[in-house]
């Protein structure tokens, strides 16, 4: 048994959190977790991250419904990493409607969409 | 045209870069970049990194010969975590051999290794 704990030193409390989705691998969005977020993730099953720019914790989904379910969950060598393979509720990652948060390609300079839009954020937020 | 800069101000200049294999769509890494790195990695189309531990500039697999090769870039939301599609040369991102940093799997407290293995660390790094 070699027990885990990440290093969330090395960001003043913060970890960042890789998230992929376990069926088409395709990469959803990084996010930050402070240790009560990563406590929370593990104990519920649900993505839990830190939210900077609110400064609170947040379960991803919480308000749109579009919650994570955590299916795998990896650490890298040195331990100041992870990466979450989840299933994501409502297909959609983004709060822009994208699937995945990444759905800009950057070329020369600027940007193009080439992601799917999977919902129309006015719908989802408007309660 | 959508020109565009990240933001690189929300981590006290530097910015998060997930590393993905452009075939196999498998997470290699975690890295940081700075300013100089990104418009490295732009015009020499090869992964550059800031080092936080040596604090220098990284061009990955200096060392190693192990290059990623830029295929594709991709942009978050936020513009303040970018996702690079790579060309792994020599099949593995992390310094200990194996395909991908992420190697170990995080369950019920404890790690076990999942990742693959490609080459012996004391063979590359002798030199």
């Amino acid at each position: 048994m070699n027990m885990v704990k990440p290093n969330f030193d090395k960001m003043n409390g913060l970890l960042p959190a890789v998230i992929q989705d376990y069926q088409t691998h395709e990469v959803l969005m990084l996010g930050f977790m402070n240790e009560t977020a990563w406590e929370m993730t593990l104990s519920t099953g649900l993505a839990t991250f830190y939210s900077r720019s609110r400064q609170e914790l947040w379960v991803k989904g919480k308000t749109s419904g579009h919650r994570q379910i955590v299916r795998e969950i990896r650490i890298d060598c040195d331990e100041d990493a992870v990466l979450l393979m989840v299933e994501q509720i409502g297909g959609a990652a983004c709060h822009t409607g994208f699937r995945s948060c990444f759905y800009r390609e950057v070329k020369d300079g600027s940007t193009r969409i080439i992601g799917i839009r999977v919902f129309d954020q006015k719908e989802v937020y408007r309660k």
